[in-house]
């Protein structure tokens, strides 16, 4: 008991008692460490690649080393993408270079490349009421800029332009489709992201473009209406596996009832996959571990790091499909994704009868300047496939506020995640996650 | 004189004043239209390409448009360098590319890269020290950060490791080397810069990585010691020709006494040259063009745009040739080529009689915030070739404490420069230019 008033009060115990009580890793830092040893030692892992398969392993390993009783990974067929080069120049009549990245899952372009002038949208609503024939044969650039606040809740006003924007600009008979990064930084990176195709529309290429470099195409656009624009890309689609990697600290009196903690495995290729989603990976790795030290949990604990959120909830959605029938034992799923900033809020979708237990578990989690927020929570990206089908989540809501400077950039590293503020994060997953595993409520009431 | 007043002290005229006194883009917003111009419609100019050409063609087109009396250029021949394509990644046993650039001038690799294991020096004045059987066929790696303050002043203990790193680590058998960056900020991205190398030495391909890939791989050194890299490169160094731009304003009493203003025209191709030195570029332009406007001078203004001055003030060493007789005419020069922050002192290199006029000036400016700083400034890179031979420079210093978080990587953009800023800077600009322009002054004495 000791021991564990140490690891959520933040304070640090003198050397000889840690030693006494549990090998030195397992410490408030814990999660830091890991985040670190996954930056480091395997780095960016989109899904389907080599170092996704290392970072599976990883994990694996880690896991096991952490003392967790049943470590297994599951395998689930996607669709694949590889990353080539790609190139967006402005031709004329003001050569120069962009800076631009692949939205993932675009297809790449002819080998010579596709040339053509610009027509420019303030936003994807704006493209879908333009008239075809300002659209047609061009490259269409929606020049939407995002602002932020600490739930980045501008992202959902503006991903639009990103996820079905080729499809948009294509029924209107585009050639192609830039968009303005969906960023909060005017860092010159650009942002990439998962993009979806209708199969009943020509497919066309779709890339976007960093925010300085937007706001210079926007520019030129103002000084001459025929800026011409060549965009090369030589992306790959496969059929891929990848691999939801679960673990289990068994619970001791109902070893049958689930509390799922989660996090994402794979990352996008640009960036180190730190904030999105190390550190998720990082604080519920811990959290099972740093428990389980203390005392073994009434219910099971059940890790999960999903593979592929990152091109569409894949893993999640294979997850559900195999535990369907067990999915009425899942008590609580919980996700951290939302980068490394400090935890301000918890917010639930439980039974109405259940809210006081949201309420009960605020008021444990209120030293750490974490407040109650609404029952309407979706979770987080991967749980959101598993409160669609009626398991019970919460969110431990975290700071987004710079979130969206880093999120999908090659600006995602270990140096962007602060510390202290990881800590606070694996205090509060450790109280929200064992305050669960050793009750006996029912959250679907 | 009532629209003089205007431009200095900042305040707007009512519209219909503009028109009467000046054609309406003359105005205060002047450098800020030019510097957008040019990264706009020029972008990157790396000296001997085509857009250096292009750069001077706009140079030239403008200055003629501001109504300067004589605009010309002056051809010079010198080392011409093309960056092409580059890459660096951890081989083993961490295998992740990192963010990178190459050192401008460097030599590449053979086209299937140079493949070896790292040794990590915290300076260049380490690795001198270091026992080559350490060094022999292995990558040199120097991690040495950089801190940041009003001046740059921390920029000149680092940037050797970048300029004569490659010659120092030859000497001890290094196949290649690899710098953190010299920059202050934890964007991930790399700094370019010029490198040099001794004839009597092998020449090694020389790499820059952004700072977050420094520490990446120091932590990766202290997890193995058999870090294996690879890089491949493929620049190509062959002579080229560039141009410095000259305009003047042709002073009405003593026409063959020069008041040298400059920055330069060149800039990185990695960012589109705003701050280095779009800024500088468009405030001496600017600065001679509003004079004229008021009022002629009693003595000549010559604008400078130096060509390749990222090579090592090609085009400065260039013009002090060409101009060796009549630098005795040359009254005074400076150069504005350290960003776009607002203007905080004012340094001279002036005969010590002629020291109460440095004094003279900055109560000119002290309404802007402007103080007095000492007699030893060189003035700016370019024309510390010129006070090098004895012309009297003076430097209007900017705050350049995030100048370094930009400076030479591709966010180097306009976005930015605070367009306030460039307004207090133009208006420094104004009032010292036209002092000294219309003074009999010897700054020699």
């Amino acid at each position: 008991m000791k021991f564990w008033l140490s690891i959520i009060s933040g304070a640090l115990l003198a050397p000889s008692v840690w030693a006494a009580t549990m090998p030195s890793t397992l410490d408030q830092d814990l999660a830091y460490k890991l985040v670190e040893s996954l930056t480091v030692e395997v780095g960016p892992r989109i899904a389907g690649s080599e170092a996704d398969r290392r970072a599976v392993q990883w994990a694996v390993t880690n896991l096991k080393q952490l003392g967790y009783d049943k470590v297994w990974t599951e395998e689930f067929e996607m669709p694949g993408w590889t990353r080539g080069q790609a190139s967006l120049e402005v031709v004329s009549p003001f050569a120069q270079p962009f800076v631009l990245t692949s939205l993932g899952g675009s297809v790449g372009t002819p080998a010579a490349g596709i040339t053509s002038s610009v027509v420019m949208f303030d936003s994807i609503e704006a493209l879908e009421k333009a008239d075809p024939a300002l659209v047609k044969g061009k490259i269409v650039f929606i020049n939407k800029p995002m602002a932020k606040d600490k739930s980045g809740s501008f992202y959902g006003q503006v991903v639009a332009a990103r996820s079905r924007g080729a499809v948009e600009a294509a029924k209107l008979g585009a050639v192609a489709i830039v968009i303005r990064s969906v960023g909060t930084s005017n860092n010159r990176f650009a942002h990439t992201g998962t993009m979806k195709y209708d199969e009943a529309i020509t497919k066309i290429p779709a890339v976007a473009i960093s925010v300085p470099d937007a706001q210079n195409l926007a520019k030129m656009l103002e000084r001459s209406p025929k800026v011409e624009l060549k965009l090369q890309m030589d992306n790959q689609l496969q059929t891929a596996t990848s691999h939801n990697v679960i673990a289990e600290i068994t619970g001791t009196e109902k070893p049958d009832e689930i509390v799922l903690i989660s996090g994402h495995l794979d990352s996008w290729d640009q960036g180190t996959g730190a904030l999105d989603d190390g550190a998720g990976v990082a604080l519920v790795m811990a959290t099972g571990a740093l428990i389980q030290q203390k005392a073994k949990p009434k219910r099971t604990i059940r890790v999960v790091l999903f593979g592929n959120e990152e091109g569409g909830l894949i893993g999640a959605r294979a997850y559900a499909a195999k535990y369907h029938k067990e999915l009425g034992k899942h008590i609580l799923a919980a996700e951290s994704d939302f980068g490394a900033g400090r935890i301000w809020q918890i917010e639930s979708r439980f039974g109405d009868k259940s809210l006081p237990f949201a309420k009960e578990l605020q008021q444990k989690l209120a030293h750490l300047n974490i407040g109650l927020g609404g029952n309407t929570t979706y979770g987080g990206p991967d749980v959101s496939v598993l409160a669609a089908a009626g398991v019970p989540v919460l969110a431990l809501s975290q700071d987004g506020t710079d979130y969206f400077d880093y999120h999908h950039t090659p600006n995602d590293t270990l140096d962007k995640i602060d510390p202290d503020s990881l800590k606070q994060n694996l205090q509060a997953w450790l109280i929200m996650t064992e305050t669960v595993a050793n009750s006996s409520v029912n959250l679907r009431h």
